[in-house]
């Protein structure tokens, strides 16, 4: 069986995983680098800010999950691109010519456009849908692989709170962010449907597992 | 230098504290045993219970730390009684003749009552003030030791917010509240004053220490 995937989500002590004032210039909002630090610190996420070297310990383990056995990614608009990337034709998303999904990527947005082809194997697909309708999509795309939820985190709420989660890995980060979008909202007694885990990093962190329980 | 200490105080993955509906029959609200489940497992917690026995690990090592060197304890009317013990003139909080505090025990309310002497050294005093008025009557009353503040999650906020915090000692429990009081509202950026660690226990639970740091 294929899963539904959530890797490498950052969140704050006060459950935020995106920050209050999304830009151009400022992706992650006030929060800036602060929730995905661990991250470029590691082997898996230094190249992604073109830096050599990176740890290999607990944070790179958990990081590199997020690649294997993917084949179709589902993200909201937040993560596409800045509030009004809608209205600029030509914007086709933060990561350059060759961004790093390599699978078919599906952008949740109620104001859909055409596909685009990029280099590397993504394809970025545009659905005004819900989030059964946009994994069916993915899954008809993904030849079989798994689907990885990418965020931001009223996506991952979305999707936990329709119960299509198997498996889903959060890192949090010890700041107390104070705004932005909390990923734990409307999800009171998730935890009766997952085996959780919780494992504290040298860097500070913690990695929190989700594996959703078998009948 | 005395300090001033939180110790034990259990928080959903949410940040919440308290549940929502506390009453005489449910002192932790909706939350029940949920978020002390781990406390009561322990040598330290068991007693509490009465019952024998008890883990002696990390979750043990830290509740532990609740006793050494305290002099006196800060509370919130939530944690003395259920809604509406001020119209209970014969109310002396939840834990029988001889409350395990053994020390003065201030009790924030908007209704002062005069104090009560119980067994075992506690005493309660009952203070409408703010949290800087309240730590200078308990200071004056512990002789020279620290001062725990023994929650709830509206008076820890209240002293972290005024900056009166030099230890906290925070639990956080695998589990999805949803409703009840929030311990990081209005903290944004508390991490800047504090060296914080977390530690994962096999128990599923995580303990994250602050502790304030020196000029």
């Amino acid at each position: 069986m294929t899963q539904t995937r959530i890797h490498n989500l950052s969140i704050s002590l006060d459950g935020f995983a995106t920050g209050e004032g999304q830009a151009l210039d400022a992706p992650m909002g006030h929060a800036g680098m602060r929730l995905a630090g661990w991250m470029f610190a590691t082997r898996f996420g230094a190249p992604i800010l073109e830096r050599s070297g990176g740890t290999a310990g607990v944070d790179d383990a958990f990081a590199q999950q997020n690649e294997p056995g993917i084949g179709a990614e589902i993200m909201g608009a937040g993560k596409f691109g800045p509030p009004g990337w809608q209205d600029d034709p030509d914007w086709k998303g933060w990561w350059g010519a060759n961004p790093p999904f390599h699978t078919p990527t599906f952008v949740l947005t109620h104001r859909p456009r055409p596909s685009i082809g990029m280099e590397g194997g993504t394809t970025f697909h545009f659905l005004d849908a819900t989030a059964v309708e946009a994994l069916d999509a993915a899954s008809a795309a993904a030849e079989g692989r798994d689907i990885r939820i990418g965020g931001g985190a009223t996506v991952v709420r979305q999707f936990l709170a329709a119960g299509l989660v198997d498996h889903m890995h959060l890192v949090q980060v010890p700041i107390v962010l104070g705004r932005g979008v909390r990923v734990w909202d409307g999800l009171e007694g998730l935890e009766a449907d997952y085996d959780i885990e919780a494992v504290s990093a040298p860097s500070g962190v913690t990695h929190l597992t989700f594996d959703r329980k078998t009948a």
